[in-house]
């Protein structure tokens, strides 16, 4: 990561639009040709998500770090490996691209581009989950080895999408973007409060389970 | 393995009760969203396991060892490689957690937490298969370059929840776990000693068949 | 790549003729088994060139390159890392070995061996999918570390098969030999020009997005 | 590959019954559970051998070389890589745990042991299928570099199972035990003769392609 802001932040977006179109088309995609088999549809979905998570963080990683995440840039900003001064421009970036994701997914499948989800996520069970996932992942990425960052996030997630019941969004521009698109993968926008608390709740927990379990591997 | 004994435990109990999670959570999206489609729940099941599985032993293997299974801890503690001393502690901490993770996939799916299955697994089929899949399984981690210890166990246990006729529990604390669990993964409390038993003569099997194989691979 | 061109030609020809046979035959194999279940036709279809395309790249990779497409050798050529001289050969070679392996497909699944496609593909938003998809494609393969080129062009086209509208043909070569397959596969003759043009530019976007990410991680 | 020849047949044996087991095994199971869905059960199979290959190549390739097939051995044996002593042992040990694996896999699923498979299989469409699968097969063997053999392999025979209209046998031993299972992997024992030509004819092509790409990537 020897590149300059800009370029960083132009990865991050790019990064996370990318991350959104693979989600959200994807969803469009399993939905459309899986005629009412939700259990097909989403293994269709993770299977797209799995395989494009793990070569975008290939990807750009080395450019920015391969955020693509508010969660993850606000916790490497609490342990010194992002600038603060960085971090509100991170979040913007994926926060910019997350949206341009959704409605590049909406291009390529012939729908209109603006348009928001009516399907609400929440409850207890949701939020225990969501936090669950976003402190699994935050604990994946602060620990595993440096060289295999990229297969590891990639297979949590696709556990993820089916151990919790909230399919995991675990990453607060995942949920901003797919509030733009009424489709498989969407969120209703009165339903991004919900999961944006408890994923950020399940980061600050991933942040004192890793201190628990004692030196960083990442450090080795 | 530097890490002190309570550090250790800790990874154990959190590891195991992740595993449980990871099986019995994505056991009940999976049959909620398949409609009776048994061949699709139980693949979506078995994607799921194999990822997370693959990502605790990589997160967790570093600190503890990642056995997450007492059938492990007490090859490792015959062969010299966890002290005879810590063996009771890492099977109480794997039995703990298992029943911890039980209880958190119900809470993430807004499930009654305490529960028992009702479902009967055993007959000869069902034993042999058990023995067959421990024994495999512990022939994989004997003998695994430890680099590639965690992407072999999660495809075998993959592999396994199909080529066994039991779905391959092929670890007394999943055993215990899924016995606290009324869903899809779940096994009734009176089938759980048969599956132990048949666990452990695996375990046996595999330790006669390592050494008829020569030379440790993980010593070259 | 100290092969000589003529080894290098027939590496290219071999490669794309059995990528082929697998994108075609098991398209084949998927619709006959589906019953009408085009989700699970498409997974199936997206398993099973994901394993051959990691395979023939890692198999061919060392001989020519692995390109199998145009678009490739194309922006291979413009770096300066495949001779023009050799261009037009490669892209020959790559045109001549899509239509053998729609040939070799049909004769494994006793069907006619010389066919057309019928089935139309375009409008604006196939059209916006093929040149994101091909736009991907060339990004991973300009930006992936040597060593990881295989798995992460296989998982990114897994992907593509589903976040795209148009499955990912992504490649001109595939584009020119999938028209000669009137099955799952296929795509009409008057359809192949748009689906070119699209490629191309999406290729052409790939080149300007990789320089503005700067420097190159292959040279690092 | 230290190992005295008496250890090496015992890994061949046994890693050929554990072949042969998760192949029958897996198909058994996903038949079983599929109700008449083809396409899944055939996807649950290939999932099933893709990771029980990879993972016994892995485990007893640094004792016998991990061939389990006769068609894998005789081109070592060609290619003086197998003392043509040893050959006639290796194909006997492969035979016998074909048999063995397939027993056990009736064993796990309460079926009676000894039966024979009514399913025919051929014709030209399938003997082409089978010389191109078993081409491929030996092709990925002979050049794939030696750290990645496994995987490559595992994909490839993945790939296989979908895009030849055999679903890739690929392999006499093989072919061979699966004429002792009634069930979804089986195959009749009147058909066996000529898959097991076909396999022949595609290893010697296979032979001849691998010496026209040139310089043996293995020796690298």
């Amino acid at each position: 990561m020897t590149a300059g802001l800009p370029r960083r932040l132009f990865a991050e977006c790019l990064g996370t639009a990318l991350l959104l179109a693979v989600v959200i088309g994807s969803g469009v995609m399993a939905e459309r040709l899986a005629g009412g088999n939700v259990a097909l549809a989403l293994l269709a979905n993770t299977l797209a998500t799995v395989g494009g998570l793990y070569v975008l963080i290939e990807v750009f990683g080395p450019v920015s770090g391969a955020h693509f995440n508010p969660a993850v840039s606000l916790a490497m900003a609490l342990r010194g490996e992002l600038a603060v001064a960085a971090l509100a421009a991170y979040v913007a970036a994926q926060l910019l691209g997350a949206v341009l994701g959704a409605w590049l997914a909406h291009a390529m499948f012939d729908m209109s581009l603006l348009q928001f989800s009516t399907k609400l996520r929440g409850g207890v069970g949701q939020w225990v989950a969501e936090a669950v996932a976003t402190c699994g992942l935050l604990l994946v990425i602060l620990r595993a080895p440096p060289a295999r960052v990229a297969p590891m996030v990639a297979a949590y997630i696709g556990a993820a999408y089916w151990f919790t019941a909230s399919t995991s969004f675990a990453n607060p521009a995942a949920a901003f973007g797919r509030m733009f698109s009424d489709s498989f993968a969407g969120i209703a926008p009165a339903s991004v409060p919900g999961f944006v608390v408890a994923e950020l709740a399940g980061a600050a927990l991933a942040l004192l389970v890793h201190r628990s379990l004692g030196a960083d591997s990442r450090d080795d």
